[in-house]
């Protein structure tokens, strides 16, 4: 399969790190040959990357009767970068070095129906209490990424949204916690940060479409190692897409939306309409918690719970049938907490519905997977973002023209 | 609104070239300004667009109490690229200049029901006939860009389905249209062909949507000037998104497509079934001839037309809204003969629902367009890829790291 068509991309110093940390220690002459660089452009970049501290030299390795290469590494506690995904439900932060593993990993205090005023305190307190844990030391916490729904003023750092009460919309809610930390906060689409999340913990060279499942149901695309951002940065609204265009009408003025017919919310809305089911699984709780509860009964084989989950599964599946049949991917990856449990029973019908009925699968096939840490990649996905801008801020090289 | 957010992209010769077309006559220093290209690679680029003999020195322009600056334009007769649109239903053919005037157009001969053995030497008279009307001397014919369905492997030039009969899955396309015109071809999806085309005809700098329908429906999607390719190019199939999760089942696997419910055959195949209509109307022609008379008469006021296109113009909306939420786009323009009369309806309610229903209308705005040259759009960007093809084969200059 071909990459994504987009001539003029150039590997970045994102690609490059991306490439050191999976190596684990390699060679400038490796480094070139794997991104299609020249030596002078990847020596060029590793330089940049070494000011930073960000990689050293770590001995040498001799191929053959050549000159022996020099290798180099990340330097793994060079920087820190906090990462929390938040929403009305959810609210998970991690500490992340720079060789991507995860320090510290926590639950924080979700937003639920307050005002920001309320939560933002609680969310700082948090953060500073991993920090500690992390013990990392606080001239190299380099900031902390937000993966958070849209809509959302990525740059502003803003929520577009009423939910959960209007007191958020418009909110300077990068800003305040800023204030409250004394960090650089970032704002980031939790789908898109899944996907950087899950691209960080698997590898830089890939193109994939994230569908991301918490409070409501998000999606992302990364391409060719970008997420794709569209014009604003709130496109791929799989949740807010019809599956019925008779459905029911939805706040975001649209109808039959995907996530009143199949996420969380809609889901254990349902469950607890059946006063035995509720009983049984003990709902009453929250929506993502009731879900998650509904999910573990229907893998463990509970004919009610199988059901709600089973018109789930099968409107996300034409809901990503279509993504896929818009974006032309050849991988979808499934994360967030919704999927925790009953993740696999999605993924087996998602392939089932890519080998059967998207357009292309005559031409390629699409593969369904699960994250490797289906909770945790959106926020791991948060830390790196924070990672990302620091390295997109070193774009000082100018620019030759791509003459094609 | 940003861009679309892809940081190491830079201009190209293709971009160049759109903008001398559009300025007319500009110097090199406008141009670098209005790439955001340094000065030297500016004249670098212009020297190549020059070895190619697309543009040349036009004279010089003194602006204050500077140096006069020379001034370069583009030679119109440098080269002539054909443009064909084919399917079932419809072929039209266009010879382009540099400049991008259509020299002549014509209607072709389109596939029906018939093999490919039996279309192909009628396609390639069609060209010969064209080329001759156009007066191209032949050496400056650059090559044939063939816009039709999907799915297709671009790269080789073929079909990868079995419509309209199983003759033309896999029947070597472009190499067939070769061997009998002796010109170069290069097929592409006749959506994307539409992109091309309006934004060649529209402005280098663009950034939208295209909701093309001739036979069936499709989309396309251009992102600073570059078309979406998603893996294969075979994705912004928006003729087989689901519009109704029970709706009948598709050839193409999927159930509810919108093609089967919106587009002209299912339109005209239910005018057929109302006998007084199809009396009225004169239908029973072929799919594209008979919706192009519903849409007609939609237009001029007749209920029952009326409302069988108001159908198709709801679902389209739907699954318009669904393209919008998920590319994010701020512009979507309608193409394709099947809106070559009634596409002002569309084009009124899209823009409804556009304005009171998509995910990110508090964010901005999203605006329905017609294409200037909506029966043609994808003929003329036929033409205009097999320029792209040239200028990209030219990109020999060694790229530097993007190191953001």
């Amino acid at each position: 399969m071909r990459a994504f068509g987009s001539e003029t991309r150039v590997p970045t110093l994102v690609a490059v790190l991306d490439l050191i940390r999976e190596r684990g220690t390699v060679s400038r002459v490796e480094l070139a040959e794997a991104t299609g660089l020249t030596q002078a452009s990847m020596t060029h970049a590793v330089r940049k990357l070494m000011a930073l501290g960000f990689v050293h030299e770590v001995g040498t390795a001799r191929s053959g009767r050549g000159t022996p290469r020099r290798l180099v590494g990340i330097q793994p506690d060079a920087c820190y970068m906090v990462g929390v995904q938040f929403d009305r439900f959810i609210s998970v932060g991690v500490v992340v070095d720079l060789a991507g593993r995860v320090v510290v990993r926590r639950e924080l205090p979700r937003a639920g129906e307050r005002v920001p005023e309320a939560v933002l305190p609680e969310l700082a307190q948090g953060v500073q209490s991993m920090l500690a844990a992390a013990g990392a030391p606080r001239d190299r916490v380099r900031g902390i990424g937000l993966a958070t729904y849209g809509p959302q003023d990525r740059e502003a750092g803003v929520l577009l949204t009423q939910q959960p009460t209007p007191e958020w919309r418009g909110f300077p809610l990068a800003a305040a916690l800023e204030e409250a930390t004394g960090l650089p906060v970032t704002i980031e689409n939790d789908a898109t940060a899944a996907g950087i999340g899950i691209q960080a913990l698997g590898g830089s060279s890939s193109s994939f479409a994230v569908v991301f499942m918490s409070g409501g149901i998000g999606s992302g695309l990364i391409i060719d190692g970008h997420p794709y951002r569209g014009s604003t940065s709130n496109g791929l609204e799989l949740g807010h897409i019809s599956v019925d265009a008779l459905g029911p009408d939805c706040d975001c003025g649209n109808r039959g939306c995907l996530d009143n017919i199949a996420g969380p919310i809609a889901v254990s809305g349902r469950a607890r309409e059946n006063p035995g089911l509720a009983a049984r699984l003990g709902l009453g709780q929250d929506p993502l918690r009731d879900f998650t509860e509904i999910g573990r009964a229907a893998v463990a084989g509970d004919a009610e719970a199988s059901e709600l989950i089973d018109t789930s599964i099968q409107r996300l599946c034409v809901a990503t049938v279509t993504l896929v049949n818009l974006f032309d991917v050849g991988r979808v990856v499934l994360a967030g907490h919704a999927f925790a449990d009953v993740g696999p029973l999605y993924r087996e019908a998602l392939q089932d519905a890519f080998d059967n009925t998207v357009f292309m699968r005559q031409v390629h096939s699409v593969k369904a997977e699960l994250a490797d840490d289906v909770a945790h990649a959106a926020s791991i996905g948060g830390a790196m973002v924070v990672l990302r801008n620091i390295l997109e801020s070193q774009n000082s090289v100018g620019r030759e023209p791509a003459t094609g």
